[in-house]
């Protein structure tokens, strides 16, 4: 494909709608300026070209495969996973003081962002790796951090997460993993953990396991969960590797798509001890977790929008060169057919996408800036601020583009038709890697009560609170170009149905129907958000058209514009009819009984 | 799967809704009665569930392979479709004068359908048989007839549908294949036709290719095509099979989904001629295929419906089985998990499915029963009539199931979770197989121009006006229902909405604008034909459960009821958007460059 990621929307975001200079200004990021983020940029586009790229069918194609006790997985994964790690990508997020770069958030998401597009099996493996790492960074003692922080910094071992159980994916509280307490500080791990991403391999030298487990004794549900780290490999004080720990590869799941990300159920303890440390405190497993999973919310929604890009750009190439049909108003037959991109319907299946894409990419984008904000700030009310307004932002950054850009994905095998079904076009595979968004990293379900069940309730509404402002700002800046009228007053009035619907919703007694519905508010007010971010794009865009935009800027700032208008036009109002229902209280479902199925 | 169809609900709409009952008193189907075509219906269950059912996963997961020039397919797909053929079913819908078995259209759909729930990908090659065996007789002439419909009838041979090429998909003004003039009333076919299902493989003696060509000298675009018949073998006078007739296989498509459905690129007179003959007359190709294509659109639309109640039984099944979490007014933790059906998500994703599913089952069941009752008038203006509406009903019966009821496999995903999205359950595998049914005969943004462009405008809007009367009858009916109240105000609305925005585009001279947002007209016409459906279905439920129904039989019904109400509560209201968009004929695509993408 000429062009996998589209690197002027990346700037655009950075430098035009949320500033980055503010974030390169603050003593954290001394060591970074524009033009060695854009460097790092551009070093994540050549390194995902070069590497990443070329086999993400390769690896589709040919899934993990357990021979002999091991799993097998074509050798181009490795060397691929290699050059990412010796480009510097591991550490890019890490504080110096750990060994890492120290990168704005934002920056990182973006560069990682890249390798997603490119191949998502394979950026999977960092993005876990990170995960693990940054939990084990916070939360780890001072001999955690030593012995396993610098070879996973520097790509040599991978993390995983290892939270779901055969009997308790959403519900963490079930979880039956147990950890024996034995003498000098280890414990014995006991039980299965399943969908275990990158749970074992050997596309590294070690793979350390964050493990969710119980200490027998302990109290029921989510306070008796504590989280411990247990390598593939023993770790010995100097680093080096000892044995095999005893985690034993149960089997592996063969998934509709990120084929190329082994998901295996791991048994611990298996014809000997698995030995794990504990991390921080017991019984403050999931807590920790949490914070973890805050980051991986954001990763998810961001890898669901690069799906989502991936599509995007396949089907727009291919609409610009397959020649077929003709407008509706010529008849003459034996007149040339026209590039497809010329039709209205294929058009609107491209701005739809262009629309949920660059939507979702901003919204994520702007969660990463925020938590940069809060990385800079100096005063901890502002980082408690912060941290609320990210509390309700971060289960629809999650959401809303695992939905909308999977429906994106849908578009683009319709563009390409028949061959669009086809696996030698990347469309379908985008279409399938993309359907585990909306399930993995907490249920579409399971973030719709968080948010409805919890965000928006926490400290007396102040982070719904302070989004409203936020979104009250963008309309204000908004009202000041004529041109974006109408918008601006569509999302004042969006806004101001969010409001009335949370409201009605938080007055009602009745927890089981005020969270009913749910999942649809969670939709809607995802739709809400997206309209503000393409109101402040379109505000950016139509500043910029004033000022001095021509030439291929002119394009990008008239296509913002023209999207933002689409967006407006085809998808905000569809929150009326969700708003309506949920704010009714509807019990439809609820009171549905499981005997009339 | 314990159930993997609902015979329960076939029987509703066969005797309940559409009163099969006057289909069978009418002299063209005396031969059956309501006892035979139950026994045919269990015949068809007992068929799929034996031999169709359970080779679903195998077919899917052993794609055909190109072997040494000959099409390699497990065995299994050969020995059930000969269990299917020796059931009768190739012959079922066709008239005893061509030696089938004459049943109602209706019969046969519901029928079919249960063999396309077991096993999408097998039921194809019959349905394609039966497609291609319905043009023959309708335009074949005696000889064709007699050499090529008996074998078909018998399940012996196979037909295909040659249409689309590389160059040509929904354009098939476009296509290059040539048919030049022979003696003999002989034509040489020279060309390669595309996405060519059932196209070669050993599952069948033979295979019989109906091949829109062009006759060099005729006129540009569809004037110009004419139908010809070419067989895999040629075929002497006394039926017996000659010699290869060079059709080539040339490719293999590795597809998605429906991957037991070989799917081929074939050249025509490769290495010698490939004999055909002429169907009908010359430039009428496209006529008769479209034809056809009327009865393959219910079909797919039907198909599309049972891959979604494919999907909504075996996550039903499981959202019964599987334990987790607690409900929300519930904080212990040291209680049981309860079955997730429990939960009021899972219910909306179970509802949405079963809105989805039974409705539009409602749909394309109307249809063939409207075909039915064309069959059976005697009145040559009532024929008409129908036809008109069926006009108008084809192109939503083909596109609501196929965008809505793969929705509803992305929901049975959803509720499998991580489960799900493995080729362990059936579920990911049906989202698979559906995504093919927007696209196939007849792209999605086809359909929506046949529909705006054509159909509602056809006789001064006759087709149109009928669809109108017969939604108003269904309200006068549902307002004698108290229960239906709300319902029936909607649905009556919603037609209003619907004349309406037809009214507006109508109106416009702007053909290019008129149609720029006919997929959006086309989704939300389709909302108010399932939201009829619903309503009437609804009627005849409240009379049941006014009248007598009790144990199972209130449980149908109570869910037929409570599912209506969700329909009406949670997807209706989704068109006031829509029709407001198309509505006001906003040109937000039309207008969008290509160079702003």
């Amino acid at each position: 494909m000429s062009q996998f990621v589209q690197r002027r929307d990346i700037d655009f975001l950075l430098h035009e709608v949320f500033d980055l200079k503010t974030l390169l200004d603050a003593p954290r990021y001394r060591a970074h300026d524009r033009e060695s983020i854009s460097a790092m940029l551009d070093s994540a586009e050549a390194v995902a070209r070069k590497h990443f790229l070329p086999i993400a069918g390769l690896l589709d194609a040919n899934e993990p495969k357990f021979v002999e006790g091991r799993v097998e997985i074509p050798s181009e994964a490795r060397a691929a996973l290699r050059a990412h790690a010796e480009a510097g990508f591991f550490a890019l997020g890490f504080d110096e003081a750990d060994g890492g770069l120290q990168a704005p958030t934002v920056a990182v998401l973006m560069a990682s962002g890249i390798f997603t597009c490119a191949n998502l099996s394979l950026a999977n493996y960092a993005f876990l790796t990170a995960a693990n790492a940054n939990m084990l960074r916070a939360f780890g003692t001072e001999d955690q951090r030593r012995r396993y922080l610098p070879p996973m910094l520097e790509g040599r071992w991978f993390g995983t997460m290892c939270l779901s159980e055969p009997q308790a994916g959403s519900s963490l509280a079930d979880i039956a993993t147990k950890a024996e307490p034995l003498p000098d500080s280890f414990y014995r791990l006991k039980g299965s953990k399943m969908w275990i991403s990158g749970g074992d391999h050997e596309l590294a030298d070690n793979i350390v396991h964050m493990v969710l487990a119980k200490i027998p004794g302990g109290p029921p549900g989510v306070k008796g969960i504590s989280l411990f780290l247990a390598p593939r490999y023993r770790v010995e004080a100097d680093g080096s590797l000892g044995s095999w720990n005893n985690i034993a590869l149960a089997g592996l799941n063969h998934k509709m798509g990120q084929r190329g990300t082994v998901n295996c159920l791991l048994n611990f303890s298996e014809g000997g001890d698995t030995l794990a440390t504990l991390i921080g405190e017991p019984g403050k497993g999931l807590a920790y977790m949490f914070h973890m999973m805050n980051e991986a919310r954001l990763g998810v929604g961001h890898a669901a929008a690069m799906c989502g890009l991936g599509g995007y750009l396949s089907s727009l190439e291919y609409a610009r060169q397959r020649l077929q049909g003709r407008l509706p108003n010529n008849k003459d037959p034996s007149s040339p057919p026209v590039p497809i991109i010329e039709h209205a319907d294929v058009k609107r299946m491209l701005l739809a996408q262009k629309a949920a894409v660059e939507g979702a990419m901003a919204l994520t984008g702007y969660c990463a800036y925020l938590v940069d904000l809060q990385k800079i700030a100096d005063d901890a009310a502002e980082r408690e601020r912060l941290d609320a307004l990210l509390g309700v932002l971060t289960p629809v950054a999650k959401s809303w583009p695992s939905e909308h850009c999977l429906e994106a994905n849908k578009h683009a095998i319709q563009i390409l038709g028949g061959y669009g079904y086809t696996r030698d076009f990347p469309v379908e595979r985008f279409y399938r890697d993309n359907r585990l968004n909306p399930i993995h990293e907490g249920a579409l379900g399971i973030q719709a009560i968080d948010l409805l069940g919890r965000k928006v309730r926490l400290d007396g509404g102040l982070g719904f609170d302070l989004l409203c402002a936020k979104i009250e700002d963008a309309v204000a800046l908004g009202r000041l170009e004529s041109e974006l009228s109408a918008e601006t007053a569509a999302l004042q009035e969006a806004l101001d149905k969010l409001r009335a619907t949370t409201r009605a919703v938080l007055a009602s007694n009745d927890l089981a129907l005020g969270l009913a519905n749910a999942t649809i508010y969670l939709d809607a007010f995802g739709h809400v958000l997206i309209g503000w971010m393409w109101l402040w794009q379109a505000t950016v865009a139509t500043r910029a058209l004033h000022a001095r935009a021509d030439g291929e800027g002119r394009l990008f700032y008239m296509g913002k514009l023209a999207a933002c208008r689409y967006f407006f036009r085809y998808e905000l109002p569809k929150i009326d009819a969700a708003f309506t229902l949920v704010g009714s209280l509807d019990d439809a479902c609820l009171s549905f009984e499981s005997s009339w199925f």
